[in-house]
């Protein structure tokens, strides 16, 4: 009987060598031979799952948006308004070692889509996605008597957003094994001020 | 008369080509090689200067730090409270195509410090740096009565400092071209949320 291989598991394998790798040698580092031999597999076995290190970083930025998500989707089950929001917020926060790992997959992509057109347009249409998210969560909060801010929900979105993304700035570039960082202070913080007026 | 070379002014024209390189090839794509034609060095006469790629990333993560600290010393003279924190965020937030090119420095010297404690270190002092100057200007804004928010300074200003990290990404990710992205407006709105009620 022939093996069966399932194609998706063994990318995902790949996905978790790249950034075992990426977190140990840098993106530079990170050749398809280092993966392989990381992942198990012989050094010609990548091309036909990833023909190019910039494919396989793609797919791992995908991998993580979208593990992100199904977490996502999973804490704000059941929320709506200012209680999804944060649950939104603490969820991609980097709060723990695999979500710091996460963040280390992301700078290098984040850094490879300053030249390339295609990856920083993924980024953006990440970004969007997480934009509207949070837009109906503020919209909701507004319905439920929670914010009552005169500050426009598109720049509170917004900032929002930003602060979420260079948190994993300050996570990735944490001394090792710490984590937190203040992060959820910061994001009670912001909270509280969205409460606090009009 | 032996010709005169100024070297501090060799280093920052070496820097201003690496940006160039960097803009236009991406870090990887910015061999020393590369970085000496553009700046119109023969290929070794970079050794002296910085011996490695990765030397002149740090000088060039360093320069664009000390370049912007002058900008925001020259735009908060004079400032006290939330009109030199308003001052200090305009003047880091990259509005416009030089800081955006700026920006295009620091995400590829973060992706290295990821795995270069050295580097991380450079961040975090910067970053520590820019949290002091931004609790004084709170510390000055509650005594004016600007802010009199429950949220503590701590957590504020790590927010606002993550907001400024994350809007490098955006800015640095955006279509060629485009500037601002209602940057200047989430400033505005997280200021009057500041100011909004205890």
């Amino acid at each position: 009987m022939p093996k069966i291989v399932d194609h998706d598991e063994r990318r995902l394998e790949l996905v978790d060598a790249t950034w075992r790798i990426i977190a140990r040698l840098g993106i530079e580092g990170a050749t398809m031979r280092e993966i392989a031999t990381e992942a198990g597999f012989a050094n010609g076995a990548l091309k036909p799952y990833f023909p190019t290190k910039d494919t396989l970083l793609t797919f791992a930025f995908g991998h993580v948006f979208n593990r992100t998500n199904e977490r996502i989707a999973e804490v704000t089950a059941g929320k709506t308004g200012l209680a999804a929001l944060r649950a939104f917020a603490l969820e991609v926060l980097p709060l723990d070692e695999e979500r710091v790992h996460e963040a280390r997959i992301v700078i290098p992509f984040w850094q490879k889509a300053i030249t390339d057109a295609e990856k920083a347009a993924i980024h953006r249409d990440s970004m969007e996605q997480w934009h509207g998210a949070i837009l109906e969560h503020l919209t909701q909060a507004r319905k439920n008597g929670d914010v009552s801010s005169a500050v426009g929900d598109g720049a509170i979105a917004g900032s929002l957003l930003n602060m979420l993304l260079g948190a994993q700035i300050a996570a990735a570039l944490a001394p090792q094994g710490q984590v937190d960082h203040g992060l959820s202070d910061q994001l009670e913080g912001f909270l509280a001020l969205l409460q606090a007026g009009p």
